[in-house]
């Protein structure tokens, strides 16, 4: 393999101008903030839209499935009554339509454990910045979503950073292993099914004992499950919200199952701390858009969300198997890849010795072709994190775009 | 949504066991949130809606002026094309419409520098997260808005409490001798006009003296500016980002000037740092709605902003004159109230020793009426903070109301 120089660089534009002369504030910078940069994965996702280049690099909803007519008039009636667009603190009407989505799932939540939130991502800035102080130690994978990792950011956490396998992601028997040599975490992390960035599900058997050293160890499990909904074949097993009604954090997401651009997410927390946990949620933007929680409580009664689910489901089962069959067909040899029961992604494991980063760069700039390598969802101090995988996301393009992609992905690794 | 029979499997084994008896999170919360409580303004926004309540307690813009149709039409457009409900990063059209908001102010601003937010109380989120470590000095005034202060409150930061007057706001004076005792705040919270709860403005003189301070003692000014376009008597003075191109971080609102449910602010940020900050902004909630940013970004194009502001001026001079005329033949003696020049705030100083919570509690109980009590404004620890003062709003309802909502204010203080 070619050495690999760091693939992505800053993006061209604005940023890199010059110093200005006299006194730069950097040094007035919080400690965590200095000389941190943009994630990897917020980079890609914008050189993924430049034309003539394939993106597998977004975990992108396919939105042309939103009911798109029906969110434009029922916005146009609650458009004529002027309190719809006033601060107005929480929204009954919508912590009801997510207890019944939580319902779905097998949680069990009663609307005052419901806290709205602006997309699931600040779900998950509320629990960490409620639970995790200065130096706690955290519980995560050493391949995990990169919006948790960059809550954690300002905490500077101790990590305690633990291995997954494509077959039955989270490495619980690593997790006790750690437990018993005194690693004591106050939260963990996990994602139960349509792992991101692994695409795989956790096992009824591990989940369970999650719950159990969750309690013998006591700590908080968050619990994220944006996909949890998007199965392809069957069900999935119900996640660790359902088999403890306390200690798991659970978040949900409107983002998959509606659209991204409504920002709204939610988490089931504990009902004694969920005035506290409010009062963090109005630190970071006061509240949700009023007209957005009514608009989407509305749009959730009134659909018939069984035949959505069933819609939603079909497309990314057709999309996730077109994928599997191209990199089943394409692949050199030595590659291996997740094979997700839903979710938008897949994990491709390259050739040792082979870099992601390294990858990547060959695949944009000379097969037009984005993904997100290996070391975007790691720590960035890991050295012990492999860098030769490849998130590829199934979800925003159809069959034969995908094929494309697919084979220019692979003819980027051959090449 | 239909109801529908939960989609997952039946959780096996001893699922679904109710929460261990004597075993709550409490303990594991972060210690900075242990018993904290939910901020009292928040709470009195929630009583001011009682049927037969008159409120002056929320800051609530008069959401019937909003352009609602237009905005309407704008949604539906934007909706025939399902990328506006995708992810999406940031938006340059409306960046471009805040350039222009910024330069009615006399804050110039290049795109590159405008980092747009979830609503301004994410913006000054943002830049506490950026800018305060644990423990760092934080400058800002006994009375001041309580969402910085609730930002602040997960750092714990050393306060550098500064006292204020209804004739010049933010004693600068008082400032410089803190400073030359050996203060070092590293950053400074500063409301120029219409200010939040006093319902003063700074004067020019106070704004050059605050950016020389800055220079001189190397902090940062985080400049807060909602009611900036929204004066009653001719323009106010610049702003002190108008005065100082980089050391000042200047926080702009559309809540004031379209409507609260956009949830859009932003922040004028050092161009060097766009790009860190903008990251810290992705770690609260990834990006902001694709499909409101659009439709703000193409109301502000279309619409006569110079007409909206006249009428908006027009409605709230209407009403700041009604509230005043009203305090004047109301008010027992020993009040004194301010004169805000815009904005939607007018302070009322109670006669010593009235306390604003007691009397917040009569004028509810037996008057249906609420405003917001000094306390709610201050730091929870700082005991020099007079308990007699009062917020009352005169943004959100028409004369006739403000009118019966003072006599029932001052009837509960002679009461």
């Amino acid at each position: 393999m070619p050495a690999a120089s760091p693939a992505v660089k800053t993006p061209p534009g604005p940023a890199g101008t010059a110093p200005p002369p006299g006194a730069p504030l950097d040094s007035l910078l919080a400690p965590w903030l200095r000389g941190r940069r943009r994630s990897l994965l917020r980079r890609l996702v914008n050189a993924g839209t430049r034309p003539g280049v394939l993106s597998l690099a977004g975990g992108l909803p396919a939105v042309e499935l939103f009911p798109a007519e029906a969110y434009g008039r029922i916005l146009k009636d609650l458009l004529e009554s002027p309190g719809s667009v006033q601060y107005g603190g929480r929204c009954g009407e919508l912590r009801e339509r997510v207890v019944e989505l939580a319902r779905r799932r097998g949680v069990s939540c009663a609307t005052d454990r419901v806290l709205v939130t602006t997309g699931a991502q600040q779900a998950l800035d509320v629990l960490v910045r409620s639970f995790v102080a200065p130096r706690d130690a955290v519980a995560l994978e050493r391949f995990t979503y990169t919006g948790f990792r960059e809550a954690l950011a300002p905490l500077s956490p101790r990590l305690v950073t633990l291995p997954s396998s494509l077959g039955g992601g989270l490495d619980v028997e690593a997790l006790e292993r750690r437990l018993r040599l005194g690693a004591r975490p106050k939260l963990l992390y996990v994602i139960p099914d349509g792992h991101n960035p692994l695409g795989v599900s956790l096992p009824l058997e591990s989940r369970r004992r999650l719950v159990a050293l969750a309690h013998e160890y006591d700590f908080v499990i968050v619990e994220d499950d944006p996909y949890g909904l998007l199965c392809c074949d069957g069900e999935f097993d119900p996640p660790l919200a359902a088999l403890d009604a306390e200690r798991v954090l659970y978040v949900g997401s409107l983002s998959k199952v509606l659209a991204p651009a409504l920002r709204l997410g939610w988490a089931r927390v504990p009902a004694r701390l969920a005035e506290a946990l409010a009062a963090v949620k109005e630190m970071g933007d006061l509240e949700c858009s009023r007209l957005t929680m009514l608009a989407a409580a509305r749009l959730l009664g009134e659909l018939d969300f069984d035949r959505r689910l069933r819609d939603l489901r079909s497309v990314y089962r057709e999309r996730r198997d077109a994928m599997l069959e191209a990199l089943a067909e394409r692949l050199p040899g030595g590659c291996s890849f997740s094979r997700p029961g839903g979710g938008m992604f897949v994990w491709v494991e390259l050739p040792p010795g082979v870099d992601g980063e390294g990858l990547l760069e060959r695949a944009l700039g000379e097969f037009g072709v984005v993904f997100v390598p290996a070391a975007a969802f790691a720590d960035a101090r890991d050295r012990a994190a492999p860098a030769n995988g490849a998130r590829l996301s199934f979800s925003g393009a159809g069959p034969a775009a995908l094929r494309e992609a697919v084979a220019r992905f692979a003819a980027a690794l051959d090449g």
